[in-house]
């Protein structure tokens, strides 16, 4: 597996598990049914966003995002994201990925790395970024609508880049 | 004063006191040097997006904005945003235009509002949403470059809608 940036040709291998994993509707605050055009725009189109993927035998394993939280007073704090195609969980890629977007947003010189929604109930996300030195400073009640599980809370989550 | 919906032809009254607003820095997060139509498109075109304005005689005091604070499974929460014209303040415009973005929100089905950058020494707007049943869930540290104070915290806020 290699860590690289994205090229628009990685586009055709990161919509298939991209859309599943919005189509669930569990992690992120997308609507389910949200178009390629509009998923390829949020994802790798962020105003001074950057984008990742990992790559196994021409193969896109999961993908990562990086971009300022906020503008103008806000963006020395980054936001990010990842998602790993379902046949590929277990294997440490989401780890890899979110390794390599806390190291560009430091290399980058953003102060800091801020998670606005992280799902609750998304305990994998919780403990993988937990384990990277985020802690949740705290739990929006309720905020985020749940497909199966009712209405669950969205965690703000937060670390210090050195 | 009355407090009504916006209209395109109120962007003429509103430029000239949010374009102050921004280039101060202290209180938004947006670049102090924002571009009119970038900064219209920001407060007028948030998908899901109303606006309202505050009027007297002709003139615009103040206006608010309220829109969906997440796409998708956090679409139930509401965001908010209001700016008064700095020759007005002191009347209460700040409060009247809250309270009617409370209303409104309320009416159109949101279950919560929620703020997620309310600068910290931006009292005035943190004590207004206090007095009108916000709680702060968290300070998020140093996350916001104040042009004059420093690194200061960006406040988290949040109240149920009945």
């Amino acid at each position: 597996m290699i860590l690289r940036d994205y090229a628009e040709s990685d586009w055709a291998g990161i919509w298939p598990f991209l859309a599943r994993i919005l189509g669930d509707g569990e992690t992120y605050c997308m609507p389910m049914d949200t178009t390629e055009d509009r998923a390829r725009a949020w994802w790798t189109g962020k105003p001074g966003g950057r984008v990742f993927v990992a790559e196994e035998n021409g193969q896109i394993l999961g993908t990562g995002e990086l971009h300022p939280n906020q503008a103008g007073g806000g963006s020395h704090v980054a936001n990010a994201g990842f998602m790993v195609a379902p046949e590929a969980s277990g294997r440490g890629v989401g780890r890899a990925i979110a390794t390599r977007v806390i190291q560009a947003a430091t290399d980058d010189g953003y102060r800091a790395m801020q998670f606005n929604a992280v799902v609750e109930t998304n305990v994998g996300a919780v403990h993988l970024w937990e384990s990277l030195g985020f802690r949740t400073l705290t739990t929006v009640p309720g905020a985020f609508r749940h497909p199966t599980r009712g209405d669950v809370g969205l965690n703000v989550m937060f670390r210090e880049l050195a």
